[in-house]
């Protein structure tokens, strides 16, 4: 079974169910988030990672938020909440672009509820219409909790076909179910190549300093009935040599206009070593990954985190105190060495500057 | 100061001083063997490791061993009691082939004592000679461990031209002073350059799943003042892309008789990132890494470890219980890929069987 990182349960009175991503792979427990501080500490402290998850909480967090109104507020006490609660959210992971993304969407469909339907006096005195408010913010919440679903099924619908029976795929990270509201990006693939019964090996980077792949990508390919293995990021050269891989399958954070594709540290070096092994090399990734504003993989900004992502495993120290680390959390791929990108909209094979901007039409 | 790992305090009555390495990094503890059994202890649980260091501990465990003989014991005594202390410290590490070799090399050199020097009642009789035995085993501890010393800096002085002032050096796993009693052999070569003078720096790879890299080479190399910063494996492709690495020089544990060398699992990727970047490799090793009985690399068998290696940090589960992990111990980098390599007689450069048949005549 494939598993749901995030899901909202019940109606506008409802809660936020979220898989809390800190307690995997040791248990997969159920978080229930209902209200917005709490879905904020899940958001800071990691319960909740990847992208278009946090878009997806963001939107449902301001259900949360104006589940705390009397029956007697009116729509701009309304708004008001919607506006504090997202702020509140906003600060939560400050470079989060997808989930600034989804609280603007969910706000602008509160001001245009407010600005089409009800009288000045339904604005400013108690209100009848508090509960349609409330009912459009859940429906907007909605529909960007089922565009991912069905933008993950399409990335992965898209591009099962580049796995073959017998295939050994190699991943990096975890772009998978846990990152999105739906079945993930990469994983996707893998999803939709398991469902039409082909049968297939995923060997899974552990992916360091964080080890998503380790403690995430294996845990929910295992979940869905995937056979997986684990292997430490130095040793996926050596099994492509000898064999072992077919395909390497990656999401990414963030597509050039000219193909060039950001991804989390690592996946350059294995974009290297599939063109030396003579293995296809597949990003998949929704359609708003690429940002056409940035001309190259040169331009775009590599963050650098904090040392001690390397220096402790948890809080056992693992290097020596006065070393210094150097830890940059992405890599770019150049798009020469990906086979083809794989989006919700379709395939784009040997990418550049021209066929993505066709693409994206 | 480059750290010594091992070293005998005194004379035949001394003992033998280790660098704790499993307290390593966190705190620099000096152990004191006094005996077999404690030094068993000691290399069993990876107090001590690296097979050049393996070996010279074992031969001086012997002299630890003769320590126990009582005033009046007599020569075939004291060969019962190396026999029994080498059988034991023999069965510490199984594969570790340098420590078999140098028990046998002092059982050797005390049965010719034996063999050449006293009379055949001083043997089964009480014997003054014993003394004079305990003597010809320190000396042959000793000799193994000054031609550790001269072999591991003569590695360092044949390869220290490699390393241009302001280079920025790759290296992987732990060829250092902590892995043999002298300056090691991958970072004798570092050692070297720094004692001439020239400003460089090493990018420590961390080295899953053991992690010798971070907890070991930063720790020796920043001890010694050379200017060192960890990278997860996974960067190191990055870091040459990037202009950081002029130059990448591992150690290696078997070379075969075409120059395939087999080193720690990762070692195989960098090879082929560094052609891709236009970086040299090299390889710095004894002579006696050479196996010329293994034509290639394919015929050089490849060690799987436990996956518990990868599954736990410490006691810490970072993977799910019921996940395959892969987890190989070394892999093959090919002699086309290695610029040269560096061992105590010389440089090999671009190295194949007639010349490296050559360098060991």
């Amino acid at each position: 079974m494939i598993v749901q990182a995030v899901k909202w349960i019940g109606d506008v009175d409802g809660f936020l169910q979220l898989i809390d991503q800190r307690k995997l792979p040791a248990e997969c427990v159920k978080l229930r988030c209902r209200d917005v501080e709490q879905l904020y500490d899940a958001i800071k402290t990691l319960a909740v990672r990847g992208a278009p998850a946090l878009g997806v909480s963001a939107a449902y967090g301001l259900v949360l938020a104006m589940q705390k109104l009397s029956a007697d507020s009116n729509l701009k006490q309304g708004l008001d909440v919607l506006a504090k609660a997202g702020q509140l959210l906003a600060s939560s992971r400050p470079t989060a672009v997808n989930l600034f993304w989804a609280l603007d969407r969910v706000r602008l469909c509160a001001e245009k509820f407010i600005a089409t339907k009800p009288t000045l006096s339904e604005v400013e005195g108690p209100s009848t219409k508090l509960q349609e408010l409330r009912s459009a913010v859940l429906a907007e919440a909605n529909a960007i909790y089922q565009e991912d679903v069905d933008m993950c099924r399409r990335i992965g619908q898209n591009g099962e076909k580049f796995i073959k029976q017998g295939a050994g795929i190699l991943t990096h990270c975890n772009a998978g179910a846990l990152a999105t509201a739906g079945q993930g990006t990469a994983l996707s693939v893998m999803f939709e190549a398991h469902k039409k019964g082909r049968k297939f090996k995923v060997y899974a980077d552990e992916t360091r300093p964080l080890l998503q792949g380790a403690r995430l990508t294996a845990w929910e390919l295992k979940h869905a009935g995937i056979n997986v293995v684990i292997i430490c990021d130095n040793m996926a050269g050596w099994l492509m040599k000898r064999g072992h891989i077919s395909a390497v399958i990656t999401g990414a954070d963030r597509i050039a206009a000219n193909g060039d594709a950001a991804n989390k540290i690592g996946t350059y070096s294995l974009s290297i070593l599939a063109r030396e092994h003579g293995i296809p090399f597949y990003i998949a990734a929704p359609s708003s990954t690429f940002d056409l504003s940035i001309k190259s993989g040169a331009e775009i900004p590599i963050e650098e985190r904090t040392a001690d992502e390397v220096r402790f495993f948890e809080d056992k120290r693992i290097a020596p105190d006065d070393v210094d680390i150097y830890n940059p959390a992405f890599d770019v791929t150049e798009a020469r060495d990906i086979t083809a990108i794989i989006t919700e909209r379709g395939v784009i094979e040997k990418p550049n500057a021209r066929k993505i901007a066709e693409h994206l039409q």
